[in-house]
């Protein structure tokens, strides 16, 4: 008998800091009914990303606030159960903006089909919301696209044992680079440099992490793919080569804590560098890559089928525990992309 | 009967904030004599430009920094009096970084032949320095190659009664963008509007500067060519469209005052907005694009004998005024380009 019930988080308040459970109702409705032209997606995973706690303020970003009362964003992957939609069919795989709860309906223009890449990149399904869907896609066209590192350059990766800067460091040790990632922990700098194939790590936990980032990077450094910022950032920027590009994937120190300007949230850094040393800093959102989506997934699929890049997941079970979930991505104890499964596939 | 003395600035110390005269020692040597293949240059004016107060910190930034002991550095034109290079006699102009002082030995490969350039523009030798020069380069260059400004697009400029913005400005006016300036004080305001042909002024000293720029910018802001940095640039950025692009010529605000961290002097902005934005800010420096400083004088000298860009300038007279002059970059009390007249030309 199918479910009748379709638990949802809903923001209740604007959080202050990091998330709590007071910030959200989680709530039992109905499960809706597609209308016409509709889909009905159970999810399966929720993929847990750092920009929903920016999308929970009340200025807008890349995309408006979430509404006070509405349920909260998030990147999922789901399984079609019913559907009026021409050429989407009750057990399909499908990824899309189904937010936090256990079913969505949506528009099938708001969803992707994800059945025909997995049947011939034998992909996990998990890997499907990493490193071959949104977290893969911000690694590869923010790299690639933004950060043109060449042969022989030197990449610095943050939080280089997240979701996105494991994958960023893989791709650019596949392009030829130096790579050195900074991770918190000696565990997390180990799995870069003995499993991942980074050159270096550089643990930011310890005291003498400057001195460690400067021996890493004798050359200097020709490519920032920066997740984090804050201070971190401010010293790789210091050691930037002239001409060096900085590429804007996250920064995550700003997201529950940056100070508030006009409304704004800070991340706050200093601009004299990228002057002086004529750098580009450039943000970007991987949407804005969607035309090339295809490019990537048949790549990124290739590269992690082959073993070139090694996927790395970490799945908190049961929707319920959503809003810790997105807490870890900032707390530094992750590793890898963080998923939440809702349900079995 | 020829001068045997050469006043020189020597940096003495290095200054914390705005340079005062204990700074430098202010000595008479003598007149040096070209070796072989060297130039002597008699230095009629300097150019004066923020940078000079970072070449006195003790950190690289586009130059390593001046010593303790050295000429101070500057950018000034001159004419030759004595020679021992081939192609250059007595009698002609050249631009080059003379320092501040009197006289100058030079090799060839460190100045610019001025003569020619003038001859078919008729562009008066302030000029040459200003619009024509260093000045009209950072113009050129930043608005044209980093700020790419497409018709129709708006461009923020700060320090738009200043000597690269006033040009930047005019540029962009030139490439049909909406131009609106930000200056300080109704007269600067006034001579934007009124005389430069800027679409709009932002009297940054009003208390409703805020609200001034986003009426002034009702679709946005595509281009900023960002001279100051700080509060205002933050607020320019906040308003920027996906997509933008912020070239920064310099960052005034943090040269003299800004908080060192680390022994880097700061211009503190918040990143969050380059990320969500979409946005890229480049940093360059003028003499990055030396291959085509022909291009740009001749482009240059064609809009200035054309009225089609107003060159604006102030003369302070003496070279023993230099530090005061300096100091007048960052008082916010110049219009248009300001030098120091060292000699009668």
């Amino acid at each position: 008998m199918p479910d009748t019930i379709n638990r949802q988080f809903r923001l209740k308040r604007r959080p202050n800091g990091r998330v709590t459970a007071a910030d959200f109702d989680f709530v039992e409705a109905s499960v809706p009914t597609p209308g016409p032209g509709e889909v009905l997606v159970r999810v399966l995973y929720i993929s847990m990303e750092p920009i929903y706690r920016l999308w929970m303020t009340d200025t807008d970003h890349d995309l408006p606030p979430v509404k006070i009362g509405d349920v909260v964003r998030g990147v999922g992957l789901g399984r079609v159960v019913a559907s009026n939609a021409e050429g989407w069919n009750p057990g399909d795989l499908a990824g899309g903006m189904f937010g936090w709860q256990d079913y969505a309906v949506v528009p099938p223009p708001g969803i992707a089909r994800l059945s025909r890449i997995r049947e011939h990149g034998s992909v996990p399904l998990t890997t499907m919301l990493g490193a071959c869907g949104s977290t893969g896609f911000c690694a590869y066209f923010g790299l690639l696209d933004i950060g043109k590192p060449k042969q022989g350059e030197t990449v610095v990766v943050s939080a280089a044992a997240g979701a996105v800067g494991s994958v960023a460091g893989q791709i650019a040790k596949l392009k030829g680079c130096r790579v050195v990632g900074i991770a918190g922990g000696a565990a997390k700098c180990r799995l870069l440099t003995d499993e991942l194939g980074f050159d270096a790590a550089v643990d930011y936990k310890r005291s003498d992490w400057r001195e460690a980032l400067a021996a890493a990077t004798p050359n200097g450094i020709d490519v920032n793919f920066e997740n984090v910022g804050g201070e971190i950032m401010g010293a790789v920027i210091d050691r930037m080569n002239h001409g060096g590009r900085v590429v804007l994937c996250g920064l995550i120190t700003g997201y529950n804590d940056g100070e508030r300007r006009e409304g704004h949230l800070q991340a706050l850094g200093n601009f004299i560098p990228i002057f002086t040393h004529r750098l580009t800093v450039q943000g970007f959102v991987f949407t804005d890559f969607a035309p090339r989506f295809g490019e990537a997934v048949s790549q990124l699929s290739q590269w992690v089928a082959a073993g070139q890049i090694k996927p790395r997941e970490t799945v908190v079970d049961g929707l319920e525990h959503t809003p810790e979930a997105l807490n870890r991505l900032f707390a530094g104890n992750n590793i890898g992309k963080l998923l939440v499964k809702v349900s079995e596939p």
